[in-house]
């Protein structure tokens, strides 16, 4: 099949969300972004924040954060309520027709609860994108309705789940790679891959699984970035043509690290 | 112009929506009502809740609610985040394919802030209804996927407002009457519009304008009851066939207060 349109997956992160200058800054760089496209967002950071307020322990178990229902209701406030429609509002001002969602409107990414054993992390989840076929999704973005999704996702059965925001980019640029050219674009506040982390002159500009799995037994890639990659790779074996890691505000110069196949 | 299908607009008040069994109830119902519908959900009792954990003191001015940044907020996080994606995974549990939406997502609902002379409500506004087409509602209709509304909308300027549920509600009644013949349900926890308030059993079924006029001119119809048959009678003569106030239990027996042009 040959897919003759192409579409931009865009995943901001919630350093970005939240410091209110670089947000207004990217989502106006995000509305400039020529053709086809749709927003993932993160929001760490503010959920942390309000959890302090509410006096709501984070508890980790293995040095990751375990969603209690608490927690599954803290963040589904934060990413679901305040942080998408604040940012569907302020695209709307400048002219984007946003849409905020979840994945659980519309069913628009059907998810399993993380298994408990070994370890259980609560109400966390991970898309299933087999069952994800990005109809409805394909239609707005042929209105030119934009999609703006959060982090959470549900699982079918009348639970929310926690997801993690980059595996539901992935998981939406996978769906929609069936009926677009999609390339996702993981904005953060890096340059993209560097060979020395100190350095961000040391840029890497184009990584293919060859390399990556060389950069990983020499350690360059290292910690945080061995998700965000693996996840990447996977993406474009399912069907993605490329993934993009950038600094949040080179969106629309569009440098930073290619990984391709 | 003719209308052959006929739609059921649905709101349904905060103290169902804050007690679990009663919502569940009521969202089984909903999911049993025949035909093309939308539901719009209140929250104000959690909102109250999640204010005292916060501790954000409620500011009356006459005796109403003012809605400051820290109150807009809380509203958004309680209304579109918790409350609205629940009861989106509870329908889609029973096999409803209901989308979570505010006024803001794809500016289905444009509002505009109150007057803030003589009194300042802060972040609050009402529906412009003229500017709404219900497009791409009626497009979610007619794709079996139901529209499920919380009561935040924007300014169009990147200021989200709390808005009243009612008010939604009629709103997207007199909109979508353009496409449908619309019905509007007011579900609560009475049985409709009580001749004596004290008496369930005094139920008046049907009220014109001219009987509402009469009523209210009596004392029969007073306090908070007619703000809400203000609303209704003004959605009547804006398109709307006709508004039911009824307890929620009652939704697919339909028996409640009828109200009529």
């Amino acid at each position: 099949m040959i897919l003759h349109n192409s579409l931009s997956v865009v995943k901001i992160g919630g350093n970005i969300v939240d410091n209110p200058e670089a947000l207004t800054g990217f989502l106006n760089d995000f509305h400039q972004l020529k053709g086809r496209k749709l927003l993932v967002h993160g929001g760490g950071v503010m959920a942390s924040k309000m959890a302090e307020r509410l006096g709501i322990k984070t508890k980790m178990v293995e040095g990751r954060r375990v969603t209690d229902a608490e927690t599954l209701q803290l963040v589904t406030m934060v990413y679901a309520g305040w942080i998408n429609k604040s940012i569907v509002a302020a695209l709307q001002k400048i002219g984007c027709n946003a849409i905020g969602l979840s994945g659980v409107d519309a069913n628009c990414i059907p998810s399993e609860r993380r298994n408990p054993e070994p370890i259980d992390f609560g109400f966390v989840g991970d898309p299933i994108t087999w069952k994800m076929d990005g109809k409805l999704l394909s239609t707005f973005i042929e209105n030119d309705v934009i999609p703006v999704f959060c982090a959470i996702t549900h699982d079918g059965n009348g639970s929310l789940l926690n997801t993690n925001a980059d595996t539901v980019a992935s998981s939406l640029a996978v769906a929609l790679s069936k009926h677009y050219r999609t390339t996702l674009y993981y904005c953060f506040e890096k340059e993209g891959v560097l060979r020395d982390i100190n350095d961000k002159n040391s840029l890497i500009p184009l990584i293919n699984r060859e390399a990556f799995i060389q950069l990983k037994g020499q350690g360059v890639i290292a910690d945080g970035m061995i998700p965000k990659l693996d996840n990447s790779f996977n993406a474009i074996q399912e069907g993605v043509s490329e993934v993009v890691i950038l600094h949040a505000r080179n969106l629309l110069k569009k440098t930073g690290t290619r990984l391709i196949g």
